[in-house]
This record gives structure tokens, C-alpha cells and sequence, in this order.
């Protein structure tokens, strides 16, 4: 059955304190190769049937509507995976 | 800069409250098109300079090893994005 996926990402400009704690561990175990962290959300919501555009703009609206919080998250991505 | 995007899903086996909590507030709000949700994580490592085959080893073993919880999520994909 096809899935689409939403991709939910905090805004750029606001602190990521989660990310932040994974960061601050990474760089104490020695893993240098590695910045920044920023840890965002991924919803799978499967489909019954073929994906329309309609579906696909309902996804869109919820996306943005349901899934994130426009205050401080960004939808960064919807794609259709089968 | 580059980063490596990590996505971690709970196991398909396993119940996911989060998403079936998402899920059932979509049906009740008459959007009937989505039969279920599934909710996971998604990482954003930003690396300084090149991905090496090496440091995507490395993002690999992140991921397997502190990003999940190999007991109860997957890591569904690991992706470089410029």
C-alpha cells in the first residue's frame, strides 16, 4: 500500500535542545565528524488505494495543519512512497 | 555543508500509540484517505567538509548504535543531502 511520508524539522533559527544533547554526546565520544544534530519528526501515513492529488493535497493541509506546529516547525518534505 | 539524514521508525511489529493517537484524530475529523500513522525520528548530522565512505560508516554506526533502539526501531534510511 502506498505511504506518504511528512518530514517535520524545527525552524533553523530556533534551538533544538534534543539535538543539541545528541550533539553534545557524539563530540564527548570523539565522533568530530559530526557538527550539528537537529532532530525532527517523520509520519508515515499509509493509504488505502492509489494516492490522488487530491490525497496528496489533503496531505499537505494536514501536514501543515496537524503534524507540525507552524510556530516553531517547518514541514520540510511530503513524498509518496509505495 | 552537507548533511546525512538518519530515519528511525518504531518496528512494523510493534504498536505505535503516537501514531495510532494521530491516526484515530484523523478519522474522527472525516479525513478517511489515511488508514494508519506511524509516527518516527528523523536526524539532520551536519558534517564539516566532505561525506567520506568513512564518516558514512561512521553516520551508520551512529545510527544503529545511539540514534535507535534496536529493540523496539529501525533505521529505515540513511541519506546524504548536499
Amino acid at each position: 500500500m502506498p505511504t506518504i511520508v511528512v518530514d517535520v524539522m524545527p525552524k533553523a533559527e530556533l534551538l533544538d535542545p534534543q539535538g543539541k544533547a545528541v550533539s553534545g554526546a557524539l563530540s564527548r565520544l570523539g565522533k568530530e565528524a559530526f557538527t550539528d544534530v537537529r532532530i525532527g519528526k517523520r509520519f508515515e501515513l499509509t493509504v488505502e488505494g492509489e494516492v490522488t492529488d487530491e490525497i496528496l493535497a489533503e496531505a499537505q493541509r494536514i501536514a501543515d495543519d496537524i503534524l507540525s506546529n507552524s510556530v516553531i516547525e517547518d514541514v520540510v518534505g511530503i513524498e509518496v512512497v509505495e
